[in-house]
């Protein structure tokens, strides 16, 4: 008998960072995620491969790395960055305060940190091929990657202090007149 | 009976890498490295605390921040970040063969490649500290090291190609170049 789960993923994911945060990322069990949820673990391996994606569900790598490929050809390399990263920043308006849990998870977990070190260096790598893939040449496309993910991490730990107001595209578009300036000594 | 050892510092090191690149790095002992560099293990330990010290010795890594500690307090965030930059090549265009068969130690072991990872995170943690010992503004400090480290890994990339003859300090001026082009856009 399967009940309408409404938004299950979303609850599942909201339970699982409490959990995460009240116990410890090692202590929490997919069981305790699921009865805070009022779901079954089965419902949560419908929707996660393991505890650990909860925390890193590649959503944002899927958008940043997408809306490159589909900017427009006239776009130069840092337009079609600033337009992922604007991109990024509009799915993670809308959770900013899971967001905030999550990257508290994140803090106080070593192997999870490692893991959000690798996850960068990724979506840096996916960046720059996709950039190749618009024709760019290959250094200038890496380091507009690699640019880009220094906005990004920037921007983002300007966004999820607690007494930060700003959305994320105005702190982007603030964190590259900063990387301007710098760059232009 | 201590006999003279001349640069037993450098005989190891080529030993070791030598061998990494031969059996692998997991494959190779530390009695093995001393045997072929002539030496004892004793001697290998008064050099490197373990196997993977060879690899990862932290001399670049103490250039660049100590370069940026030094300059004068007029230079601004990315004339300090090119200082140290040019400073690093000046010690890596000394050993650039040994470099390219280090590289290939490292791009042959996984866990090699993620220590890299992490050294290059830390990297740019340390330049950013450096540069806000100097007053700059948290935000433009991390920006100028991140942009510094990702013109790092560039310009490294192309200086231990095979067909690459130019030394650092020019792949390091092109690739700021690249970089200050890629920005302004």
């Amino acid at each position: 008998m399967t009940r309408w789960q409404p938004n299950a993923r979303g609850r599942l994911r909201q339970a699982a960072l409490e959990l995460y945060g009240e116990h410890g990322f090692d202590e929490t069990t997919v069981a305790q995620i699921a009865e805070r949820a009022d779901l079954t673990e089965r419902t949560f391996y419908r929707h996660f491969s393991d505890k650990r994606e909860v925390v890193f569900s590649g959503e944002v790598h899927r958008v940043l790395v997408s809306t490159i490929a589909d900017a427009p050809a006239s776009m130069t390399p840092i337009e079609a960055i600033t337009e992922a990263l604007l991109a990024a920043g509009a799915v993670l308006d809308e959770r900013r305060d899971m967001t905030r849990l999550r990257q508290a998870v994140i803090a106080a977990n070593p192997p999870l940190r490692q893991r959000e070190q690798t996850k960068y260096a990724a979506i840096a790598e996916d960046l720059a091929e996709a950039l190749r893939g618009r024709g760019v040449e290959p250094s200038s496309a890496r380091l507009a990657a690699e640019a880009g993910v220094a906005v990004f991490r920037t921007a983002f730990d300007r966004w999820i202090a607690g007494d930060e107001q700003r959305d994320f595209g105005q702190l982007v578009r603030d964190t590259l007149d900063k990387l301007a300036a710098v760059i232009s000594g």
